[in-house]
């Protein structure tokens, strides 16, 4: 006890004392006393984002590859509202994240000032723990509840609401630097009963599918999952969207749930027994008329092997002993597809990617329609990891791959990003011109909305009319990605064929510092 | 009674023939229905934004020149949220707003599938007024509820929620078309109470000051307001950021109070009553150490005139016949800045808008600290509008500016954006873009956060160490936003001086269409 520092200083010190020293940070005037401390916190990284969205997004992919969570610091409840999309798919992906919002002096609230509005509300629904400060000797157990929360398990997103006048006040808390005392909270290990269930169920007559996800789409669970597959013929899946799934050649290959209900039907057809390893039940995104929203095949019996707070890895291991699995799991083949040629087309972006593709690449993707051919040309490509749209919310891609790539010096980021998508965040492209990160973002151009155009008529709408359709079109006018990426500082072409294209993401591979390579797929679906 | 149609092609309907007949839109697979109906309702314009700070902006912005509701059209959780921030905006500017967001369907949601979040946790802190349709048959009246909601008075934000099946089975509503049966709220006349103490306090001894704000910063309002100082020798002033201020030669000019307390200070110097008109009593934006948040003079009376629902221009002019003003209000003297030449300059950009923006304009103001020579330089151009920044949230300049554009076609809309403003929303200019919008938009530049430099240290954070002063610089990179503006088909150019400045406004100024004007106004404040 007891130098007395600034709150936001003691803050930002508790964070980096205890292994949280990256801030994804849109700053305002509540929050200035947090920007000051990055200058007495030097163990602290500020990394400054143009737009909230991409804060949240980047501490998310920064989270699922750095594995521990960044913090994030927000202005106000409007500062906050433009992260939460971007939050809502932290969330769905289990990613522990740090959540900082400023807010007024608590003695200035009462006069309702312009931005004053109700910030629980608005974090409540994309966090797992909300907690505002009240005390100013008590912000160093805050942030460390706030760290509690998000290492959990599961891993959550935990925000942490932070007044002005606590900000700026001396606190008398522990002298500095405060040690480090929250660890990452230990996943548990599932009850035998349910690993004896779960081989049981699977040896039993009928049709077996044993589906991974969160936790358990990593190398170990993907290895057991193998394992427990090759031993009981059960059919092995992955749940659609992972947060970051382990793949490539020697890895466990996975077929990964359909996003559209249709496919998912055919994957699941005939199954009576699905296993289920930190994934959830197979749901429909979203309902269509007269289709069912349980994709659970009827009479299909589910049983939960591990969710939540469990060791899904360490359950599959215990299942695959269980079982009398081999020993040895079988992984992916190695396998590149010949670099295309000719006119580019979805199928050709794929095989360009799947050529060349280097070692250890980070894939955030947001490729939505276009990326069809992308999960079979990437396969067998060398080790790498695969960040998925786990909640939905478009504008996801080019944060997460920000935040993966300040994660992850040294590894490739590839950012696969429909057009549409795209336009949602495209500030995070700054950042990465401004942390030279070594990011090479592909657009896969179709210029229109083209999920919305097999929606449309999924939900029974009908053929679009001229007006619907010029409602899913994305020109005109078109959209330059070159200028716009050029705009944000980062290097940014058009290729004009296969053989450029694959020229210009070898390319970009080989060179630090981000890229945007802009590639036409034509306008068919996929 | 009733031919069955689509619950989406009712709301749609009920919405158009009641006179809301734009719909600001960026849709997801939950709101295909709406789409479709536009299609068989020719009377709703849908325009469509890439990203929904755009739409809710530009309902705000289109609320504030039509006087009347736009509808929105956003997907679940996440794509409301993108948009609070500009529904803040818009609930701090008194804009009537229908917010229709599109949720799963009904049986769908307990699946808890990735999408599904607490919509109305997070619209109820930017919405005056919620609801969720729960029955096929009640659709019409959702619909009118949310617009009386939204027609207030005063006018707000209404946020109605529909689930996926409700917009695509069939209601038996009324017949199509729906009759208009919501009309807007008529504010009601003030106690003739209000208006006799407001007379005595301003006859009082003592230095007496009249705010106007909200629907008293119109020319009615304006008109009457003068009339009083005039008769009283109260000072006229205007809230900070008002929704809409009219403005120019021959309008009564009046002083906005400063966004700095230390200004508003001395504005306020010696004030002993305080009359307001639809303005709330002055309050410092944000807190700082020492300051009082209350800007109003220790022993100072406040009257509250008109506020909410009441008639503030009628009660202004009562109250001038009362205290027995002249009949006519003193407009401001015809004036405009002589062309200003040489170095760009934050004060030569203001003049160069003042020499040639012309008669009807319409400025979006979010020029922050760079525009503080602005509304000297306009004073005296032909009459126009001004819209501030009424909530505080960043990122409100490109969207109001675009539905400003969309209700008043004919008019010249400004938007002053300062140039980390601009990166919040700047996908507004592709819906410029494509819907031909007469927006020139003016780039201040001064390639860092200046406003959050002044507030390092009015909150007491001290002088920037390195680290926090880089992190309220936007550059390196360099924002290039001639390219940003060209890769959304916005024709943009660099002004190299005051004179080039003046002839690119000009320019922009008569041709139709959307235009960039990028103008450095160096690194000083102002």
């Amino acid at each position: 006890m007891s130098t007395p520092v600034k709150g936001a200083e003691l803050i930002i010190s508790t964070l980096a004392s205890n292994g949280v020293d990256v801030t994804f940070a849109n700053p305002g005037t509540s929050e200035m006393h947090f920007v000051a401390a990055l200058d007495t916190v030097p163990e602290m990284r500020g990394v400054l984002c143009l737009f909230e969205g991409v804060v949240t997004g980047a501490a998310d992919g920064y989270a699922r590859i750095a594995g521990k969570p960044a913090a994030t610091l927000l202005h106000l409840g409007p500062g906050l509202a433009n992260g939460l999309a971007n939050l809502h798919n932290a969330r769905r992906a289990n990613s522990p994240v740090v959540n900082l919002v400023g807010d007024h002096a608590t003695y200035h609230k009462r006069f309702d000032p312009p931005l004053e509005s109700d910030i629980e509300s608005l974090a409540s629904p994309m966090s797992a723990w909300v907690r505002r400060c009240v005390a100013q000797d008590d912000l160093v157990a805050d942030v460390e509840s706030a760290l509690d929360a998000a290492w959990g398990p599961p891993r959550r997103v935990a925000t942490l609401i932070v007044p002005a006048d606590l900000s700026w006040l001396e606190a008398t808390g522990p002298s500095l630097p405060v040690g480090k005392h929250v660890l990452p909270g230990a996943y548990t290990q599932v009850q035998p009963g349910a690993v004896e269930s779960a081989a049981k169920a699977l040896q039993a007559p009928g049709r077996a599918a044993l589906m991974v996800g969160g936790t358990a789409a990593r190398r170990r669970g993907l290895d057991a999952a193998s394992r427990v597959a090759a031993a009981t013929g059960a059919k092995l899946l992955c749940e659609t969207f992972p947060a970051a799934l382990e793949r490539g050649a020697g890895i466990p290959d996975v077929e990964r749930l359909g996003y559209f209900a249709e496919l998912a039907a055919i994957q699941l057809e005939g199954v009576t027994t699905l296993v289920l390893a930190d994934a959830m039940s197979p749901v429909s995104f979203f309902a269509y008329p007269g289709k069912p929203s349980d994709l659970v095949p009827p009479g299909c019996a589910v049983y939960v092997l591990a969710a939540g707070a469990d060791d899904a890895p360490g359950a599959l291991e215990a299942l695959a002993d269980l079982v009398g699995a081999p020993q040895v799991a079988t992984g992916a083949p190695a396998a590149r597809p010949a670099p295309p040629t000719g006119a580019l087309s979805a199928k050709a972006v794929a095989e360009a990617v799947g050529a060349t593709m280097p070692e250890g690449a980070i894939v955030s993707d947001e490729s939505n329609t276009a990326g069809i051919y992308m999960a079979g040309a990437t396969a067998g490509c060398p080790p790498h990891d695969w960040l998925c749209l786990t909640g939905g919310a478009i504008g996801q891609g080019l944060p997460v791959a920000t935040g993966a790539a300040i994660a992850a010096p040294g590894r490739r980021v590839v950012a696969l990003e429909a057009d549409g998508s795209a336009m949602y965040t495209l500030q995070s492209w700054w950042t990465q011109a401004r942390e030279s990160l070594d990011v090479t973002t592909v657009i896969l151009e179709n210029r229109r909305y083209a999920i919305l155009e097999l929606e449309l008529s999924r939900v029974g709408a009908g053929a679009a009319g001229p007006v619907a359709k010029a409602m899913l079109e994305l020109e005109p006018p078109p959209l330059d990605f070159v200028s716009l990426a050029r705009g944000m500082g980062v290097p940014a072409e058009r290729a004009a064929d296969a053989e450029e294209l694959t020229a210009m993401l070898a390319r970009s591979f080989a060179d630090p510092g981000p890229s945007v390579i802009v590639a036409d797929v034509g306008r068919g679906i996929g």
